[in-house]
């Protein structure tokens, strides 16, 4: 059976050395209830609860799947008392306020715990994170009496949520919705419509279940500036809090998908079923967003997730597995040959891996504090500053995660020569559960143009500017010792800065040239990103001593070495321009002649 | 339900155009039997074949799969109609020699029927090519008598042929297997052992299965200088050729894997089992890298096949998905969106694929052109030279078009949204079959060990030199009017050059660099070769007219300006050298602190 210990060492790192987070935390009076012992201890038993329940039902869940038979949605065995435990021991309202039950912790410390779900259980860990989603969004924009009725059942998981925005014909582009949202006349709406994909669309763990649904009103303008967002119970709730009567909204069948089988994704139909606008009509666009940039920042948990169970495994393998001898002599000269790690390839897949896990982790940390600063902070101006980094950096946190995650997890699955690709050792079914978060929530694709587009050339690179800034000042205080990294990263930022500019200019005689270039673009700034954590991961390893924290250190080097140069190639092809891209006729693409 | 299109005129226009097949097998007496016309007809058969009877069964072959039950392996509904068919049609022995009844036809010509198979139903595709590579050992080292026996009722498809090479304990490494051969005083063996991961190794499709496995003999030289090649039929074959006794090999169970659900792949349990020595003793592993090589060129056309199959897929599906309008303004104002195809990323992806696709189909005919050289051709100084380049390019065939390809189908499934996830669209069986063909019949981490090491420092670079000397003289040829190519390709001849040089030099100083290099190296000369297969493509489309034609051209500027820029980074990690890989302990691997 795979392997998994929750990185704990490396979460404490990260979490008290590279970011001071208990310094940062005693700071501000909103999260001056947090020290360091008490987020340790709460990682602690999210490794127990991950490593002892959820880890045991991943390939169970995989195997067994949701089912769907005649209206109902039926989770894998164990996953309706794993999900009772879970939301029994607070887990689902962690990062909620306390008015509605939550336990107030910051995103710093939840991406780490989150990060253990994703790792053990993907499918399992989806079903509480569309609660939050929901959550999220309702406290932001639902009324007082909506977030009384419907936030606390959420946060105890007695309720789950979901999100329904996507439509047979519509996915990115959420404008061209169909799904009718009708007055009534004692202020509720008909809504009328299918949607598809909807994670959590039914299921047995929760009493009820809450919808968000995207909708249009009659006479809505077109396109995205018409969309409104309802409130969509499974069961009614009567005015003393009760389940009423059953709503017509109803799977009308699952999905059958390559992984995450355990995750219900459903086809919904709503039939005239009852909604309750949240917010303003035509502003549902905004309040979904709310929830989107969440779940997007999650991806990339679940990403970073799967990519450290991945490396825990092949490199436990690779240890265990003896096949062919060293180049320099026999290592274990009484086997009958030596473990493959003898082989620089296998060490090379292994190092990308752990490489891209430690900074992606230490960029969920710090994305997360970003997000903290927006929500915890007092002082407008930090507020304002760290809303434009959440800006920029939400999808390289949720595409570049991904993507680097997804290599990793097929070079852990190649460690394994022919045993990975059958199921026992359990690489398959992680590259099958991790590839859908490449995929949802906006491709990759998407967020690559969301980051050139509206995060870099609509603010014409300020965003990007400013974090550069940061990156400037941090780096440049770094002792000499570290001048591998240093030198590195501030050639990277000069690099960055240029082909930015480059991209502004050339958008204003071409605005056809951002979208061609966005993926790489997206790389582009995402190795800058990993350039500056292993600055700071490095600088803080510096000031102690012992072989975890000089391995740190090399492995920035390997970062610097082997990883970072991908950088010269991203900018190449971002220049290339999208001329010969836009030169072939549609036609070309489906003629052979 | 997924499509295909046979790539007929793309076909046609490499054999024709770009190798002048028919002045190649007209010069060559073994080869004058055939024309273009002959070819060409050959091809539009099995286009009929492979898409109406191999691709309907794809999808039913994946979800019912191939089942064991009580010592029988069972394949899905309607492989063993499809099979009989094939083996009618005489497709089996395409490529064998006339006197055991094959149609004797080249390399350059059934890597394109093979291509086709592999695309529509690559687990059905298994089962002839094992059949196909054993028929091989055996025509190149068993007796005239065991040729007699065994030959002729392979490639009618009476019966089938596997091969058993790994164990538990053994994959890459065949030196430490453990099955005996005990010989019998009647010239036979009993063979006792188990072999794992045995495509075909049951199946319901033929009478007979011929089981071609190695194993060791009572006092044979340790490690891979004392394995010998034993055939051991399912049921032992009667002097007059009827099926006698049940031998005892017998499948123990067969695995469930990420893909290619419909090919059984076996546990092979042999019990004392009667074989027949092929060859000499200790001889053996030459014999199976007969087999081994034709599988790794068959794998490189497996990720051709996939390639093309989920290009055209997603192309169609590009084509048909209207969400989102073009930057430029509307282009179907008639609609409420756009076609995807509007948006540069899209086609980024795709034209990704498509250059991959057409550069890997040359190349494979290329390679198939060496093959024939070496198989056909009377001079002595041409069969050298062949031998040298396919023993250079085997493992760029493997590596290189199955990694290419790979990246293809995750972005033909990327095209499609979330439905590229689900099954009903083909794409996600379509990278879970594909995905074995980078790991089996040697890793690509292995195949890149081969290219470096004994195709590379061992001969000092000759085979390189060779190759590169027809590359220069060829390219040099180039009409000033493709300069844009011909001066990518001598660019990238010089650099590759260079850069196997260095490897030269390092590899004496530090016997560890080539290990660490190796996959990245792979990438250099297969990202030169695809350049060399642009110039000779565009040199052939520049003589003729059509836009069928101008679009070849502007497809090689494609690959100049947006894939071959990768070269210089895989360069950069070729040099990067093993030391910062190798510095790190064993057991940093599997520790966290």
């Amino acid at each position: 059976m795979p392997i998994y210990n929750a990185p704990l060492a490396d979460m404490k790192f990260i979490l008290n050395d590279v970011f001071q987070a208990e310094k940062f935390w005693q700071k501000n009076e909103n999260l001056a209830h947090l020290d360091a012992a008490t987020a340790e201890a709460i990682l602690e038993e999210m490794a127990k609860f991950s490593q002892n329940v959820t880890l045991p039902l991943n390939r169970t869940g995989d195997e067994e799947g949701a089912k769907y038979d005649n209206g109902t949605v039926t989770t894998p065995a164990g996953f309706k008392a794993a999900f009772q435990q879970y939301a029994e021991g607070g887990w689902i309202g962690l990062g909620a306020d306390a008015e509605w039950g939550g336990q107030e912790m910051p995103k710093m410390l939840t991406v780490l715990s989150d990060e253990m779900l994703f790792a053990t259980n993907p499918s399992f860990m989806l079903y509480p994170l569309l609660s939050v989603g929901a959550g999220m969004a309702l406290n932001s924009y639902a009324s007082q009496e909506q977030k009384e009725t419907y936030l606390p059942k959420i946060y105890t998981g007695e309720w789950a949520g979901t999100m329904c925005l996507t439509e047979p014909h519509a996915g990115t582009d959420l404008g061209i919705i169909k799904t009718k949202a009708e007055p009534n006349n004692d202020g509720s709406y008909n809504i009328t419509g299918t949607k598809i994909f909807i994670t959590g669309g039914d299921h047995d763990l929760t009493e009820n279940i809450i919808h968000l649904v995207l909708a249009k009103t009659p006479n809505a303008p077109a396109g995205s500036r018409g969309i409104s967002l309802f409130i969509v119970p499974k069961f009614l709730v009567n005015e003393d809090g009760s389940l009423g009567e059953r709503n017509p909204v109803n799977p009308g069948s699952i999905e059958h998908k390559m992984g995450i089988k355990a995750s219900a994704t459903c086809v919904m139909n709503f039939d005239a079923a009852k909604g309750f606008l949240v917010g303003k009509e035509n502003e549902g666009l905004a309040a979904m967003f709310v929830m989107m940039n969440y779940e997007r920042l999650s991806m990339g948990i679940q990403g970073l997730g799967a990519s450290e169970f991945a490396y825990q495994n092949a490199a436990q393998y690779a240890t265990d597995r003896i096949q062919g001898r060293s180049v320099t002599g026999a290592k274990s000269p009484d086997k009958v040959a030596d473990s493959i790690l003898v082989h620089g390839d296998v060490r090379r897949m292994l190092l990308n891996a752990r490489a891209n896990n430690e900074a992606s982790r230490a960029f969920a940390v710090y994305v997360g504090q970003q997000l903290d600063i927006t929500k915890f902070s007092t002082d407008p101006e930090a507020i304002k500053a760290a809303n434009n980094r959440v800006a920029l950096l939400t999808p390289i946190a949720k595409a570049y995660l991904t993507d680097t995650a997804f290599q990793a997890v097929l070079d852990a699955q190649m460690c394994f020569g022919g045993h990975g690709y059958i199921r026992e050792w359990g690489m398959e079914q992680c590259i099958r559960d991790l590839r859908i978060a490449q995929i949802y929530e906006g491709t990759n694709g998407v967020q690559s143009q969301d980051l050139i587009g509206r995060k870099t050339i609509k603010c014409e690179g300020e965003f990007l500017a400013e974090y550069i800034s940061e990156i400037r000042d941090f780096t440049n205080s770094l002792d000499a010792e570290l001048n591998f990294i240093k030198d590195a990263t501030l050639d990277a930022a000069t690099e960055v800065e240029s082909v930015t500019k480059y991209i502004l200019e050339a958008t204003q005689e071409n605005p056809e040239f951002p979208n061609s270039a966005a993926v790489d673009y997206l790389h582009v700034v995402g190795l800058l990103s990993f350039a500056y954590m292993f600055a700071r991961i490095a600088n803080a390893a510096k000031e102690k001593e012992g072989d975890f924290y000089q391995n740190k250190i090399a492995l920035a080097g390997y970062f610097v070495q082997r990883i970072l140069p991908e950088l010269s190639v991203r900018i190449t092809k971002v220049k290339a321009g999208s001329e010969v891209i836009m030169s072939f006729s549609e036609d070309y693409f489906t003629h052979q002649s």
